[in-house]
C-alpha cells in the first residue's frame, strides 16, 4: 500500500511510519520538522537523543532494506506542493498527524492558540481540498482525540456516534444516530471537534473515506522498530508542555522529582501505548470503509486510569514521592469514563498493558537518560484561565530539596 | 452602547450599522473592503450605485448628526490591530460579519474553499482570542445561518438547541440539551459550523458572551436608514455568486430574464427583509447572555417558501417566465422546513412580510437600476461536485432571446 504519513517525524508519526514500512508499506513521510523547532523555541529537548530525521532514514534503510523518503512541507501553508505530490504519488491512504498536539501548549498564549488552530484547520482543510479536487479515492486515516467527547457528565462514550431521540416541544420522538456531542477542553481539543466537521462535510459531498482515531494519551517510548537501532529511538517528551502524564511520572520517578499530580488526580483519562499507536493505525489502513460510508471512527485507547492511581502505581514502582498541584485546567476534579473501544480489538489489536511494560520504560528509558533532563523543563506553565492560580508550582530550589531527599 | 460592527460595510453591515447608530448606539465599522474587492474579482457590480464607505460615512453625518468611524483592517489577519481596538474603545458588543458570506462563492475553486475556512475560522477566532485575553465583558453578536442545520430529513430545527435522550447498547436513557447536529450544506455554511465549536470553547472557557444568530436568506434592499439619501443606498447582489435568490428573481422579472429556478425549486428556505436583519441585530443587542450563559441561539427568519413558489409569486407579480435549470448544490430536490423562531419576536420583531415589500423592491429597485444589469454574471457557475453538469445553463443569446420575447 502506498502511504504519506503528514507529521511523521513526531512521537507518534515516527514509529507508526516505520511500523507500517515494516509492515512492507511504500511510506513517504511529509514533516516540516515544526516539532524539533518548538523544543528550539521551548528551550527544552527529548530526554532520549534523537537522530536527525535524515540520520533516522538512513538507519532505517541500514536495518530494514526499506526506504522511506521525506518531503518537507507545510501542510498548513504549502497547498499546492502537497497538492502536486497528492497528484504524482497517487497514495492509497494518508496519514494525519500534521497538528499541533499539545493542549497545554495550545494554551502558552494568544500566539499559540492561534497558531494551533490556523495550523490544524488549514492542515485537515488542505488535505480534503487537494484530495476532492483530485478526485482521488485515497482513506485519510486522521489522529483525533478522547477529548473531543469532553470528560463530563459521566457519560457512556461510544465509537462516535450515539444512538438518541429527538424530543419536540410538543413531546413527539424521532429516532437519529448523531455524532457525538462536541465537548473540548483546550484549544487544541477543539480543534479536532473542528476536524471532525470538516470530515463529515467532504465525506458527505464528496465522498472522501475517512478514518479518525479517537486516540487516549499515549505512554511509552520504544516500539519493535524503533528498538532496532540506537538512531532510531522515538522522542520522549517531560516537559510541561509536550510531556504527557505517565511519561512525565516515570522521568520524575527516575530522577527522583516528586511526582506532580495537579488537583485531586480524580480525573479518569484513556491511554494506549505507543508500539499499539503504531499497531492500530496500520489496522485502520486495512480497514478502510466503503465508498459511500460515513467517517468511520474508532476509540484507540486500551484501558482507562485515575491520574493519582497512575500516581501511585509509579510510586509504589519506584519509591518516588506524590506532590499534589493546582490544576492549571479548567475541569472537573473528578470524573469517571466509560468508553466503548471495541473496534480496534475485533480488527486484531493486543493491546499492551500498563503493568507489562511500565518498569522498562523506567529502566530503559527514564534512568537510562535521567542525566540528560533539564529540571527547570518539568513544571506545567500554562493556565487555562487566568484566574488559575499556579504559584504554588514548586520552584527549582525545593525541587533540588525534594531530590536529595529521595532519590530514586 | 459602544458597538463594533465587523464586515459593516457589506450587504447586512451596512444597513445594520446605520440601525443602531439612528437608535442611537456609538457605532464603529470595522471593514477591509473585501466585499468591493471581490465585486472587482468577478467583474460585477452591486445593482445599486453604491457610494464609496467614506462617501457613504460622510452622507449619514449630513442626515443625521451622527458620526460612525471606519477602521480598515483584516479581522482574520491583523489580529493586534484589533486586539488594540478592543483593548482601546471597549466596546459593550461587537458585531460579526466580518466572514465571506456566498456559498457558491464559497465553491468556485479550491482557493475559494481555503480562503473561506481560512478566514472565516480566524476572523472568529481572532476576535474570541482578544476578547478572552482582554477580560472584556463584551457581548459578541454572530450572524450565523439557517444552514448549519442542514435541510435532510425533515426534521423541527428547534433555536440551537434540541432536548435529545441518548440511548447505551444496553437500553438506558439518559436526557441531555445539546446543539443541534451540524450538517452544512457547503464549504460557506460548514464555517459557520466551526463558529459554533468556536463559541462553544471560549463561552464555556472564559464566559465569554455570545448571541449567534442563525439567519435565513435575506431578501430586499434597503431600510429605512438606507433610504435617507441616495448616497446610503445599500447594495444589491444579482450575480450567480453573490446574489440571493429572492433578489435575483427580482432582477430577472426587470429586466425580462427568465427566473432561473436550480432543479425541482422544492427546495424549502428561510426568509428574512433586510430591515428586520438590522431590527434582529438591535433586539439581540439588547438582551445578552447573563455571565454564565451559555451560547444563546435565535433563528433569525420570518418565513419560509418552496423556492419554485417563489419564482410563482414573482411571476404573477411581473409577468417573467420561469426556467427550471440543472442545480449546482448537492441537496436533496424537495425538502420540508419547520424551523422554530420565536425569541426575536418575543423580544418585539415585527416582520416585513414578502407580500409587502415585494412590489416596492421591483420598482424601486429592480426596474429602477435595470440597465446597470450585466447579464453575463446571472449564471451561477460554482458546481457543489463534479458530476454535476450545468452545461444546460442558458448561454447570452438564448437570454437575450427570452428577453425579446417577454419584457417586463
Amino acid at each position: 500500500m502506498k502511504v504519506i504519513v503528514l507529521g511523521g517525524d513526531g512521537f507518534c508519526g515516527w514509529p507508526t511510519s516505520l511500523h507500517l514500512s515494516a509492515q512492507g508499506h511504500d511510506v513517504v513521510i511529509v514533516d516540516n520538522l515544526v516539532r524539533r523547532k518548538a523544543d528550539v523555541e521551548l528551550e527544552v529537548d527529548s530526554l532520549t537523543p534523537i537522530e536527525t530525521l535524515s540520520g533516522r532514514l538512513e538507519a532505517w534503510r541500514e536495518v530494514s532494506g526499506n526506504t522511506i523518503s521525506h518531503v518537507n512541507l507545510d501542510v498548513a501553508k504549502d497547498y499546492h506542493r502537497l497538492f502536486e505530490l497528492l497528484r504524482d504519488y497517487r497514495p492509497d491512504a494518508v496519514v494525519h498527524f500534521a497538528e499541533q498536539r499539545a493542549a497545554p501548549y495550545s494554551m502558552k498564549s494568544e500566539w499559540h492558540k492561534r497558531y494551533t488552530v490556523d495550523n490544524n484547520v488549514n492542515a485537515t482543510h488542505n488535505l480534503l481540498c487537494a484530495l476532492s479536487e483530485l478526485d482521488l479515492d485515497t482513506h485519510i486515516v486522521h489522529l483525533g482525540t478522547m477529548g473531543v467527547y469532553g470528560y463530563g457528565g459521566g457519560a457512556h462514550i461510544p465509537e462516535g456516534y450515539s444512538k438518541v431521540e429527538f424530543i419536540s416541544a410538543d413531546g413527539k420522538r424521532t429516532p437519529r444516530e448523531i455524532l457525538f456531542p462536541a465537548d473540548p477542553g483546550s484549544v487544541y481539543h477543539m480543534t479536532k471537534n473542528l476536524d471532525q466537521i470538516l470530515f463529515l462535510y467532504y465525506n458527505k459531498n464528496y465522498g472522501i473515506r475517512v478514518t479518525d482515531l479517537h486516540q487516549g494519551i499515549v505512554w511509552g517510548t520504544n516500539t519493535a522498530e524503533t528498538k532496532r537501532d540506537q538512531r532510531l529511538i522515538n522522542r520522549f517528551d517531560y516537559d510541561g508542555d509536550y510531556g504527557t502524564v505517565l511519561n512525565r511520572f516515570l522521568m520524575q520517578a527516575a530522577i527522583g522529582y516528586p511526582l506532580t499530580v495537579h488537583g485531586s488526580g480524580g480525573q479518569t483519562r484513556a491511554f494506549i501505548h505507543i508500539q499499539d499507536t503504531a499497531r492500530c493505525v496500520e489496522l485502520a489502513l486495512l480497514r478502510p470503509p466503503k465508498k459511500g460510508q460515513r467517517v468511520q471512527i474508532f476509540n484507540q485507547m486500551t484501558e482507562t486510569h485515575r491520574v493519582r492511581d497512575l500516581a501511585r502505581i509509579v510510586s509504589e514502582l519506584t519509591g518516588a514521592e506524590i506532590q499534589h498541584l493546582p490544576n492549571p485546567r479548567n475541569e472537573a476534579p473528578e470524573n469517571d469514563l466509560l468508553v466503548e473501544a471495541r473496534s480496534l480489538v475485533e480488527l486484531g489489536l493486543k493491546p499492551t498493558r500498563l503493568e507489562a511494560g511500565l518498569l522498562e520504560e523506567v529502566v530503559e528509558v527514564a534512568r537510562r537518560y535521567a542525566d540528560r533532563c533539564d529540571r527547570r523543563r518539568i513544571p506545567c506553565t500554562s493556565r487555562w484561565r487566568r484566574d488559575i492560580d499556579l504559584s504554588a508550582l514548586p520552584k527549582e530550589q525545593e525541587t533540588e530539596r525534594a531530590m536529595r531527599k529521595k532519590a530514586v
